[in-house]
């Protein structure tokens, strides 16, 4: 069973999953960041030691080490550590979208990869964020699903193949979502609207597909053939080319 | 003050606007709907009379007609309506996109726009649902806000102008958003990963611009100018060139 953790990286996913960690009974030794002072703030709320030197990271009895890392940052971060006399510690990272094999020059490897989207100063419940696990080896497999169950009850092995289809379908509904968001709140604020008024609409439509299917949910001009409607919006975009091109390409694809 | 209103149209809107101003204390009168077996129906759950001929609209001692039919019949109603002897009533429709010019061939008018997507089976929260008011003459624009606080606590009078903003920035965190969820659900189902996996994430995202700029929300590839996630989703969307170009204009929307 996994015991004693280290973290190498102090942003946000560092940051959220050694917290959940630590509060879930896990022994949190060391955090790694090359800013020592990043990796001092964040080892100090999880009781661990903050350090910004690849030597001192210390494997002997570590359990696990998590590389949570820029994606782009994975590769060097692999290198330094196959430097180390690492005593055949289990070491995974955390990104969606990196391969595994991005840690092919360490002996025990793996992805322990949250499928949520962390802020700073928000508590996701992470009880119900799906953990997607995945390790060369069997017996490291199992290890990892153990340690997910500890922090979440959505835990998964998944191929590299579907993670990566799920990290492409959450940037889809994540920063794009999120960017309408933006695009709908500049909109407004053309008119000197807040972007409140929209927030109980944002909110059911979240809501709504939680136990439907987005198909079944969908309404508007695109769905009902609105001509006069559409040409209307697209009139109103008219200063705006991205945005109509968005608007024309989801009114197409709503059709279909 | 408005007690007495009948409503034109059975079908979403209709149905959770009349609902919500009986249960508020209004008393509705009549449904009129083409299909009278429609009309009966929402007749019957707010205990009014359902018709299906417009001779038998009673204006007298109305104090308020609704029209909640799709926009493109809101033309057609108001010519039957001014056909009828309406004895000044005060006609209004709940359309976000439609001109309140649609009904000048009325001495009355007004617009009662609840900014919500209404679908079956869900109960919104209404108190919570922006209301639009919009009228002709000042007396009737009171008339309307004060029925608008009786079942919202957030009615405002908005120009077309205003109205109409709302309504294009309502599509895009409504219906195109759905639309993302919808994508992203085909993405998954490409390899039988279930929809649910996303859920947590779609809440999340919603939750966190409660009370934040959707701006510094924003994450994920685009953002970090991650060249190299950024090719390899595109290369994972070559069968589906529509949701590459969406993930294209995203992308260069969020770098800029």
């Amino acid at each position: 069973m996994i015991q004693t953790i280290s973290i190498v990286g102090a942003g946000k996913v560092a940051t959220h999953l050694s917290k959940r960690l630590q509060a879930c009974g896990l022994h949190i030794r060391q955090i790694y960041s090359r800013q020592l002072e990043d990796a001092h703030e964040l080892a100090k709320a999880v009781n661990a030691q903050g350090i910004n030197r690849w030597a001192d990271l210390q494997f002997s009895g570590l359990d696990l080490l998590i590389i949570a890392v820029k994606d782009q940052a994975i590769p060097e971060v692999a290198q330094h550590l196959s430097a180390l006399p690492s005593h055949a510690t289990l070491i995974v990272h955390t990104s969606g979208s990196s391969p595994l094999s991005w840690l092919n020059t360490l002996p025990r490897r793996g992805i322990f990869y949250p499928l949520q989207s962390f802020s700073p100063g928000r508590e996701p419940d992470f009880n119900q964020i799906p953990i997607c696990v995945e390790a060369t080896n069997p017996a490291d497999q199992k290890l990892l699903l153990e340690l997910g169950q500890r922090i979440s009850q959505k835990v998964q092995i998944t191929s590299e193949a579907d993670r990566r289809s799920l990290h492409l379908a959450a940037i889809f509904v994540n920063n794009f979502v999120n960017h309408l968001y933006q695009i709908a709140a500049e909109i407004l604020a053309e008119r000197q609207l807040p972007f409140d008024l929209l927030l109980p609409l944002i909110q059911e439509t979240a809501a709504k597909i939680q136990g439907h299917d987005p198909v079944e949910m969908q309404t508007g001009p695109a769905l009902r053939g609105d001509r006069a409607t559409i040409e209307r919006h697209l009139d109103m975009l008219e200063e705006h080319p991205e945005w109509r091109e968005l608007y024309g390409v989801f009114t197409a694809l709503i059709r279909a």
